[in-house]
């Protein structure tokens, strides 16, 4: 078992700064405690070749961070890079092979014009999907759709969704989008895929956040209040959409999620992180993950329960839809959030009385995904 | 520890198939006799974004290879991507977090022009020394340069790591290139680097290698002869060159190497691949792991110890040199090679009676070195 003893965040958003910079604004403010502790760095990154014309991040950045004599490696899972890379930590941590790990995830997304951003993501596609025309927030469309049509849910309450994660997000001082939105301003926006609309997708970002990982046994002595990773797990599903018995059954995210909840002990946290790319997933994936039963996730959304009153908030940080979704900074983003509100640091955006916290990455559309339990108590 | 039980391997070249058929061409002989037995895949690659427009490559490859269930990764830590996730699956298998890890290798590299080929790879360089001019070629150039002016050695000794290795790799069915040369032709080669010559460099290639890893108590139950991995080492040092204090001196490689021996208690192994990406390197590198004295590498070369009949054999699969270089995949090759060796099934480039081998991949010019000791006994 491990904790997270020290984290970091960059703002998110549209940044000038080169890809250092921006790793360096989550990672140096843990450097300032532990510089000396870190034995270990794992960057979680997709695209910096792609992007930003680098390849090697990982040790470009431990020498620009001063970390030069420490190992390192990059691990990339596109969208669920960051949960993957917590989870390879894990098994470093747990094998012995290092005893105090830094994990970095790091994206600077906003180099290219979004046209071109969007076709280097779908590069991650099957070829025979990707020649057919299908892009991830055309497959988000047809999961509105399915939904829609199986369900009968109000329209309305799937642009909830980004309705409460503007409003989160706004106040969250590192998040990309700082303005709220009115349900009207959602439903009146540009439809990008019918159903779904502008204001239904997250933006193109750049931003980082960082973790410090140790051994359960040894997170007393790095100082206050250790959140532990109580359960971690990930899952894999075909590439395939066109293979997939049911589009709205993304197994990696209901496998994933549900061994996570096993290993912590728990039938649901008491807040979540899930990855809402658009707005219909949140909900899809928050009765995938048992919180809601299936074809009720939409009412949940309507009726405030996932608001940070709520009996089960879900993505107080604002979410990839506010916060903003640097691919591989994405899932410590989501980390960070959890530890941030398990430590009762969120401000503001504070979630009452929370012991545990679960955050959800999801790479591809369910190629594969990662789930955590967080909590205050190993 | 753990210990490797099935490996496979693609003839190595300039190849028409796709990245997947190429990977599947050395997974596949692992999968026909382990396919139910494989709980996590690492790919090990590092620029199927820039050299294929393909990124997610984990979740693509295990999609075509039929284990969509099976959750994966890749890791990328440039050159030394294959012997990092060999690492990265041995604390996965170490910690209980899988119990049978399948690591793919992989690279296509000629889909561009070898000067373009040259130009992404430089994208490992820093900033500052990628714009004052650096290549890896004309690194390999200066140290030739500091190595002949500080020790003397004959010229033709270095020449003679190619002669070798490319006799070596003519015995290597799977080799890129298959002709043998004369150190004259070594010597009339065009000057690319000086002091080295084209003949001196590693060719631009494609192919993988897989490799099936599981704990070693479990090994038995695999079938016959398992090979045990009884030393693993990662080690970096500063990405900018111009800090390092001796230019010969590659401290990630010395680092490693003597970590992962120290490890299987050993002070030398019977035989080694060593990263030969051109000649002086590998003259250096059997220096640093102390193989031989400072400055006396060479001499170990003029006079046949490194050949597949002397008493410390290096790179008899051909090396970098001759199998070839695809990024992703070299690591693992050199381990297949290691394996073949310890278990008698090299065919006529059979080193006899060895016991133990080593294994060095190296990152950019040093910025990471991965090492691993290999045994027929754990």
């Amino acid at each position: 078992m491990v904790a997270i003893v020290s984290a970091g965040i960059s703002r998110f958003g549209k940044r000038s700064e080169s890809i250092f910079d921006i790793a360096a604004e989550s990672s140096l403010p843990v450097l300032r405690k532990h510089r000396n502790d870190v034995d270990f760095v794992i960057v979680s990154n997709a695209y910096s070749g792609e992007f930003n014309g680098i390849s090697g991040l990982n040790s470009l950045l431990t020498s620009y961070l001063s970390l030069d004599k420490i190992p390192s490696l990059k691990v990339d899972n596109t969208s669920s890079s960051g949960g993957t890379s917590a989870l390879v930590a894990k098994s470093l941590l747990e094998s012995g092979m290092a005893d105090s790990v830094l994990v970095c995830g790091v994206e600077k997304m906003t180099e290219k014009p979004t046209r071109e951003v969007a076709g280097i993501i779908a590069s991650l596609l099957p070829e025979r999907e990707r020649s057919a025309g299908p892009s991830l927030p055309s497959l988000a469309g047809l999961l509105a759709k399915l939904y829609m049509k199986r369900y009968s849910p109000k329209r309305e309450a799937i642009a909830e969704v980004s309705v409460k994660n503007r409003a989160n997000g706004a106040l969250n001082p590192i998040s990309h989008i700082q303005k709220v939105l009115t349900l009207e301003q959602v439903m009146e926006s540009k439809v990008i895929v019918d159903p779904l609309r502008l204001y239904e997708f997250c933006p193109v970002s750049d931003g980082s956040a960082s973790i410090l990982l140790v051994r359960d046994e040894d997170a007393a002595s790095y100082g206050t209040k250790p959140i532990y990773i109580r359960g971690a797990a990930i899952a894999s599903d075909t590439s395939h959409i066109t293979d997939r018995e049911d589009l709205l059954r993304i197994n990696s995210v209901a496998r994933s999620g549900r061994e996570a909840m096993k290993q912590a002990a728990i039938d649901r946290p008491d807040f979540a992180e899930l990855h809402d790319m658009a707005s219909i997933l949140e909900i899809v994936q928050a009765e995938l993950l048992g919180f809601f039963h299936e074809g009720e996730g939409w009412k949940a959304m309507e009726s405030g329960r996932t608001e940070i009153g709520g009996d089960l908030p879900i993505n107080t940080s604002g979410g990839l839809m506010a916060r903003g979704h640097p691919i591989g900074a994405s899932g410590i983003a989501q980390i960070y959030e959890t530890y941030l509100q398990l430590r009762n640091e969120a401000g503001n955006r504070q979630v009452r009385n929370a012991e545990t916290g679960l955050t959800l990455g999801m790479a591809g559309f369910g190629n594969s995904a990662t789930s955590f339990v967080l909590g205050v108590s190993p």
